[in-house]
This record gives C-alpha cells, structure tokens and sequence, in this order.
C-alpha cells in the first residue's frame, strides 16, 4: 500500500529556494514542491505543459506578453515551449506537476539547473 | 495565454457530491474538483494511477487490505488496478489528477458513473 504524503510536512523538511523536491509519482508524471523567492530564469519546455498550483504566498509567472499573478489556492498549465519566468518577490510555496525528468530550467541551462532527481 | 484557476472560486460554481468538474488540462493529464460526502463504490482503474489530495475537510481511501485517511494537504497516489472506496463523513472537497478519458467508477459502473466531461 502507497504511503499518504503530508504536503506540510514535506515542505518542513528542505529550505532552499529553487530547489524542486519530487513528493510522489503517478504514472510517468511527478507532484514537486518548491520554494521560491526572486527571479527564475527566462526558460520554455519544449515538449511537455507544467502545472504550477500556489499553496502559500504569491508567485508571478513572466511571459514574453504579460504577466500573470497567482495567490494560495490558483493553478496555472504553462503550454509546452512558450517562454517563462517565475518570480517571487517573498517567499512562495508551489506545487509542480509534470512529467518524470523535466529539468527545471527547460532549455536554458545555468547555474540554478538541477540534474538529480531530489525526493523529500 | 492561459488563464488562471482559482480553485476556490470554481468550487463554489457546484454543489452536487461525486461529480467531477474539470478545471485545467495539462498534456492529456486533467485536474478536477469534486465534493464528496457519504461512499463511493469500489473500483480501480486498470491502466492508470490515480492522484487524489484533501483541500478541506477529511477523506478515508478504503482498501481491501486497509485504510488510509487522509485531512487537508494530504496527497495519495492509489497504484493502478488497485481496487478502491472513496468515502467522507462530512462533505470533503477533493483535487483529482489522472489522465483525460479516466471514468469514476472505473471497473465498476453503476448510478454514480459520470460519462460526461463537466468542466466548470
């Protein structure tokens, strides 16, 4: 039997920012919280949509046409391949749905990349 | 561009338990809302797993060999083909993840079987 997973939890047990931590696994796709704060990098997927729920605070994701706000308890599915920026003025806490083996900064690369898959 | 889904906002556009209403499509992956109060039936979902989190109030996934219960900001991934029984005492407001194309009652049919895509 699968084990229940305590979002609040989870989020008690890592501090660092752009820092996805895969919580569970359903089929193909990976359930990820995150805490964010100041600017990602401009970056697109190019073959999959990602879902970004916020569950506490306020997180902007940039596109190249405008900006979209979210607060605690709004989804948003970025489409695959168009261009975004998170950003955070204070600390946020998401939760990221997308398939197993997205790389966080999608076809951009730098320093704040992650290659290892981080469980919480 | 997208828009943005407050989920708040969307519960409160139904009222009816055990039905449904999808809110967002990522790939062929869809996120529904659903009140639920009372027992489902059993079930399972041969070719898929199925995500269910608690966004207020309590729920008890039954299992043959067991339950789990599951309160607010609480995740479960029920494996496929795993046979199931949603259930809530009181009215529970719940967040499914699955694939497009998934029926609720699965294997199972019955009265409480929804064949039609709802979104709200």
């Amino acid at each position: 039997m699968n084990s229940k997973i305590n979002i609040d939890e989870k989020y008690s047990k890592f501090t660092k920012h752009w820092s996805p931590r895969i919580i569970a696994e359903m089929n193909d796709y990976q359930f990820k919280l995150a805490k964010i704060k100041g600017e990602f990098v401009w970056h697109s997927h190019k073959d999959t949509d990602e879902t970004f729920i916020v569950l506490e605070g306020q997180m902007t994701l940039k596109f190249r046409d405008g900006d979209v706000t979210l607060n605690k308890n709004e989804l948003y599915v970025v489409p695959k391949g168009v261009e975004h920026k998170p950003y955070a003025k204070e600390e946020c806490k998401i939760l990221v749905i997308e398939p197993k083996g997205v790389i966080n900064t999608g076809n951009s690369g730098g320093k704040l990349t992650i290659n290892e898959e981080m469980w919480v």
